[in-house]
């Protein structure tokens, strides 16, 4: 396996920036994404405030970004990243495909999450709660579990996990309805809590009890503490400097992540800052 | 005189950034700097790393710039300011050419001045130091002044500064030959002290010594720390953290002046982020 020099995760302004500084600086980059770049970039109605990109459209914004990193040859990963795990002087980071990457530095861009974990999620973390279908899934061969999904693409994970559990309930977070190929139930009641005493024992709904052996949570994102296991964190965000710093050496941040103001270009500039810090880290490694 | 909800100084990309999300948020906004924006972007050779815009010149990237601050109406003062004074809930900034204007809060995105003050520069200042002819002109009537001038623009100061005092000394730190239309000596070598007990007795000379009442500093930009009396600093940039605040409630920085890495992009999204606590700012007096 080879090691990247800089992992990116995020494909909006501030993951797109960082790739495009580090790229300039010859480090060999992964960058993890979406082929679609940013569903808040696209789906703005007008930007008034991305300095020389005056009255611009969410659309045609998608549309420069786009332009930009095509320019420099710069390729998205379409994956999701479930795990980072720091071991000192790299990362291995954990895909939904159940493969693992390297990579000496990491920047997060992954955006901001909405809300908070559900109670005992956090403490049920590895015993019954799993935030990746493809790794876990084996575990639970036979077994009943639970699917919160916040997007349809989750619908895939549930699928496949039907193929190997005994019975998977699937609890959609979005408006639209989803559709399975394989025996998933679908339960329109609204998760409030992850319940057990050594591991789990049921999902509790708004409405009643499913007493399941996991709970799958696939949201859009993770929480940032809950992806980077021992990265300090401030409410939703990461804590940081203004060189974009976190806790763990190695590891930088940039975007919505990093905390408010949720603003394009103070995204993008402070993905061009941690790619430059990454690139530092990176020199001083090699003293 | 009125008084501006948020004064900006400078026209690089920090302080473009900043006066487009002020106007945004509807704030009376005043922004100090040169109709030509700057010229670290309009003489840089080609920006590949400013998202949006790749592969640009610069002067397309001045362009793109100007354009957007047009069709936001956004105006700029053509000015320096010599000094920020901050009284508590105000700032009074004095203009070159004498006047006084009132903002509530302040951006500086002056940019980062090379080098270090001059020994004696910050022992005499007020005391035969003076980094405004305009202001400080009638203090020296019929007496020698020295006058270091960082620029051609200054050379408009020395003639002033030559119908007031009695004799003036200009010592160019450029190289092309100064022109003046009154009696002004020029002197091709390198200041390396102010010298004096209580107040200014002489500028040293690389090769000899310059009696003089008043030695006239006129650099490009200032040091923040001389610039704004009581603002922390740390080497050339001024202290601050993520939301771009200093140690001066009302008193906001953005890009290079705020520390490295020296980048455009950076400083438009640093622009954005003292924009927006600077409206913050202002909200909270207003309870």
């Amino acid at each position: 396996m080879s090691r990247y020099d800089i992992a990116i995760i995020g494909s909006g302004p501030a993951g797109l920036e960082a790739a495009i500084t580090a790229k300039i600086r010859n480090k060999e980059i992964i960058l993890f994404g979406s082929r679609d770049l940013s569903k808040k970039v696209s789906s703005a109605h007008e930007v008034q405030n991305y300095l020389g990109l005056p009255s611009i459209s969410g659309k045609d914004m998608e549309e420069a970004f786009r332009r930009h990193i095509q320019e420099m040859g710069i390729e998205i990963t379409e994956d999701k990243i479930t795990a980072v795990y720091a071991y000192g002087d790299f990362f291995m980071l954990q895909r939904n495909n159940g493969e693992m990457v390297e990579a000496t530095t990491v920047i997060l861009a992954t955006g901001v999450v909405a809300g908070k974990p559900y109670p005992g999620e956090e403490t049920f973390l590895g015993r019954g709660v799993s935030y990746c279908a493809t790794c876990d899934a084996p575990l639970y061969k036979g077994k009943t579990v639970a699917v919160i999904g916040g997007s349809a693409h989750e619908e895939a994970e549930a699928d496949f996990l039907s193929e190997v559990c005994g019975k998977v309930y699937y609890f959609p977070l979005y408006k639209e309805t989803p559709s399975f190929h394989g025996d998933v139930e679908v339960i329109y009641e609204k998760p409030v809590e992850i319940l057990g005493t050594m591991k789990v024992s049921a999902l509790k709904t708004d409405k009643g009890e499913y007493p399941v052996d996991c709970v799958f949570v696939l949201r859009d994102a993770q929480f940032p503490g809950q992806l980077v296991p021992g990265l300090e964190t401030e409410g939703n965000a990461v804590k940081t400097d203004l060189q974009m710093k976190t806790n763990l050496p190695g590891l930088f941040v940039a975007g919505d992540i990093a905390g408010q103001p949720y603003q394009y270009i103070k995204s993008a500039g402070q993905g061009n800052v941690a790619a430059l810090s990454a690139v530092n880290y990176l020199a001083q490694l090699k003293k």
